[in-house]
């Protein structure tokens, strides 16, 4: 098996947010889920876009987050997914290649527009996500770099590419492609709902193909079906080699084989939770693949996490390598 | 003379900000002068993107700001500015509308896209600005609202307009119709270099047109051609009936007739100081339409000012009319 050169790959949908603070009155009148993710088409992002506040925008996409945090604390990074060729794909492939995270994808031309999210974030900091996937839907097999996954230690992929039909394909193919070339597999399980459109598909990888599994208590609760949080992390300790389970301020659980250790959350201050799991995954992932221990890992994941639930927005504004005293 | 149905007019570029991080020695790398405001054409756009980090865009251009700062303040607001007919264009509509500005301005169509202004903010918090001004080149005489002008008790004119040439002349008439129907004019001066290219206008203008100035210890000191503060000061009370000198940590000096007002500065941490006078005018001229006294508008405008510096981005976050009291 050759060194790796990449440590870690992302796949996931490739996004523009627009974030804008809401009254909770807001997410009841527009019929949202608070705390959850939509998919919505172009009249209902339309409506809801004209409805909301003054908005923020940055490059965005649950892997494409992790991919960015985890490039600021050192790790070689790259990122499959796709855009499209217009003003926002531009804005989205200039920031996460800026961020030092290697993009090779093609645009897709003539089809949807670029993706966005409409993000509704409330007075408590909770964020509640209204997606378009735009060109993302037309990410597919083909769009899966054969070398890329095979050079890279860790192969990522985010739950939400369960939604697009034809990313599903791409999924299991790079996952078959890490594992084919001797590299860990790495999902999020992304949203509870996202489980529940998707469980049985969502049961089988973790089972059959993912070394690694990230996931908050509702996510890891939902793929299981149980109110137990004990019971999911029994099963989930069954079906993957390492499990990392978030917990807000309660921190994580980190479930590897035998063992567990709890982790601490670090202190912030609640502005805006929008990208805090793709955070902790990203500074989990960037130490693991540094070689430090499971603790260690925890402890990356909640320095990266805190410091993205201290602004708004979800990609790093702070110096990551400096707050985890790398 | 009609009560006024507007509390403030601004009339200034419409700019969509992309804010990132950059350290002092990418701004000598790039021959950028830290803290000003350069204008830049198309290819000098692509150069510096492709150059800078990771960004965050938001609405801006400075009379904008201060337009959207007022509104959250309470006060009735509207505002002139040319976007196109694009994708950042309806961003910038989006928000200013959002953020409670009546904006009805038509788009430019077929002609330059939606200006961008590329910013740089420094470890320091200091924000250094390149502007591509596309569409905003194209606002003239013929959009200044005539009846906007004259319902509103201030219009707020931004300095910038000096630099694209067909806004001059839609400056001046704005002053002219305001005056007309008994209102007031008021102009920040936005920066020493602009104030530099176009000294004798600005100085003409403040001793004629001007009802009330806002500038910072740099600007007016290049206006007067002095490099003494207290000079300026004493110049700018000869001019105009009114004036606001802001200067940053050490609060804001307040000239009108005899009279001298020293404001302190609110406390704040220092993340990114875009649009801190932007804020300072808003909050300003929020509590003078409101009848406030002076010492209380300076007061309104160091809060404004510091909610501003305390994040990344020229608009407000926060819930501005909590924190004034009002």
């Amino acid at each position: 098996m050759a060194a790796s050169t990449l440590d870690i790959l992302g796949i996931g949908n490739a996004i523009l947010d627009v974030l804008a603070r809401a009254e909770d009155g807001f997410l009841a009148a527009q019929g949202m889920t608070k705390g959850a993710m939509a998919l919505i088409d172009t009249s209902r992002a339309e409506a809801i876009y004209g409805a909301m506040g003054p908005g923020v925008e940055s490059s965005g996409g649950s892997a494409g987050n992790t991919c960015a945090v985890a490039a600021a604390l050192g790790a070689r990074v790259g990122f499959l997914g796709k855009v499209a060729d217009d003003a926002l794909g531009r804005v989205f492939a200039h920031d996460i290649r800026a961020a030092g995270v290697a993009f090779p994808t093609a645009p897709l031309q003539g089809g949807d527009p670029t993706a966005r999210c409409l993000i509704l974030v409330t007075p408590d900091g909770q964020r509640t996500m209204n997606t378009y996937l735009g060109a993302c839907v037309s990410f597919g097999e083909a769009d899966v770099d054969a070398a890329m996954v095979a050079s890279a230690a860790v192969t990522y992929l985010e739950g939400y590419l369960f939604d697009p039909p034809a990313a599903q394909a791409a999924f299991r193919r790079a996952a078959a492609l890490a594992h084919a070339a001797g590299r860990q597999v790495a999902i999020s399980l992304s949203d509870p709902f996202c489980v529940g459109r998707h469980r049985e598909a969502f049961r089988a990888f973790v089972a059959r193909q993912a070394d690694i599994v990230f996931a908050n208590e509702a996510e890891i609760m939902s793929l299981y079906e149980t109110e137990s949080l004990e019971a999911a992390i029994e099963a989930v300790r069954r079906d993957a080699g390492l499990a990392a389970i978030t917990r807000s301020e309660k921190g994580s659980i980190i479930v590897a084989g035998e063992a567990t250790h709890e982790i601490a959350a670090e202190p912030t201050t609640v502005v805006d939770t929008t990208g805090a799991g793709d955070a902790y995954a990203a500074g989990f992932l960037a130490a693991l693949t540094q070689g430090h221990a499971l603790p260690e890992c925890g402890r990356w994941g909640s320095v990266a996490a805190a410091e993205c639930i201290g602004h708004f927005g979800a990609r790093p504004q702070a110096e990551l390598k400096a707050l985890v005293g790398a």
